[in-house]
């Protein structure tokens, strides 16, 4: 993956992410410093988590100043220009489900060229996306969406082995990434949609 | 330590963590991929965290797909065959007992590999063993046990002080790891059963 | 910044909020291993994190067990000597407030030796003051402070930028030290006493 498709995939979540915190943080009636620490915490926290479990330290989060200037500016941007209280859920799981794509498929490329292999790609993948949304949902005192909803990991990890797969069969990382990005947030937005459920445990 | 005691440690330690987590979901009523998530969440918390605190990145749990297999299965095992509700609790408590003593003694050998001093080296191994439970029962919003259960990390650091004489005594670390689990085990499972308590603060 | 200086912003930093963690768990009726527990991961927490983020692991309150004893004796003297229940949260704040400048003049002036740039220095101050009361809230099960009020986050950053700008101006770490840590503290015991408030969003 060349840099230029890592810092569009990795801007793109962190502002989708940060708007999702910010909407959090508006519903939690929080005041505009805790919306943007929110908004700050759901943004980087997925990257950083990435990053560490890579080794990739300083995370790329802490050491390019754009990432925090755009998590704050998307949480600013939630402060001021909210939807009405009434919609801010749907608007945090739209945000929400972008983010959830474009950090699965930055963490499944990075693994990739990290040189890991296949099921650990995928876990790697799986948990840069939804490390953002656990980030923002511990901190506001929220089960995390992860548990909550039935196809959201596995929104993510459809989505990297989506990804894993256009790269094996030899097309650039770009359309990997395009493909990847897509195949979570589609999923995940039809799972929301049409009410998908995965089993749940005999009683 | 030689590698494949690190490796019987940490899948045993795995195995028994996300057997918990899988209990634990279903007691929450999770669908199957919470289940699955919570189980891989425990199973493989406690040696990330210890990974990522030694520097050794990336972490086991993530390099090689054995842990991530085996954790999923042992979820899935749990889904299917877990037992009537009301032993839920009873399963979960014997499995984190488990996990504790496993996962405390490989953070306590590995550290000791590392060349750590004797109180770090106890700190690893007790932050190794309560790892995954604790992140187990973050994501599943309950407050965790080493908070709740008065003999919880003390069973833990126990097992570690215990792995550290012997192999300070010239024994092997496969001796070690016997006696530190043991020692884990035994405590905390006698600690359930007669209900012992550490004192409370003066009110 | 010289080794003794970075000693003593950490010894101090981990002293105060394993302080702040002892009394959250006498204020949850804890046990005294839990009082322990929650006191050293308060006084760890912070630092550990900063460690982690920057790359430098083992991060220094485990390889040095100097932390460690200086916050499970914190956590002892809050279990036997702490104030009257009534007086719990003034003591935890008074604490949780020092420590929070401590910690985010340590992070700020180990980011500057490492080379990092403004923004992300800033952040990662900010980052390492925060920590240890996210981490001691969060097990605890209490929101974190962070979130709940209005001047925290901006109290670290505010001391981390003046720290910065100290540095800039051509003093001594020394000086800079002292002049965040007392930037940070003053500030957030002034929100605290005259109940300062950041905007809230439109509902």
């Amino acid at each position: 993956m060349d840099v230029s498709l890592s810092l569009v995939l990795d801007v793109a979540g962190t502002a989708v992410f940060a708007l999702s915190g910010a909407l959090l943080a508006v519903r939690k009636d929080l005041d505009i410093v805790g919306v943007i620490v929110l908004s700050v915490a759901a943004g980087l926290g997925g990257g950083i988590i990435r990053d560490v479990l890579l080794g990739a330290t300083p995370p790329a989060a802490l050491e390019n100043e754009l990432y925090l200037l755009i998590a704050a500016g998307a949480g600013l941007l939630g402060f001021f220009f909210h939807p009405r209280i009434g919609r801010l859920n749907a608007g945090i799981r739209l945000f929400d489900a972008l983010g959830l794509g474009f950090f699965a498929t930055s963490g499944t490329l990075l693994s990739l060229d990290a040189g890991l292999s296949p099921v650990p790609v995928l876990l790697l993948g799986t948990v840069s996306g939804v490390g953002g949304g656990v980030v923002r949902d511990i901190l506001g005192a929220e089960i995390p969406l992860v548990l909550r909803q039935d196809i959201y990991a596995l929104a993510a990890l459809l989505g990297s082995a989506a990804c894993v797969s256009i790269v094996r069969l030899g097309y650039s990382a770009g359309v990997a990434a395009l493909v990847g990005v897509s195949t979570t947030f589609v999923i995940r937005m039809l799972a929301l949609k049409f009410d998908w459920h995965a089993p749940r445990p005999r009683q």
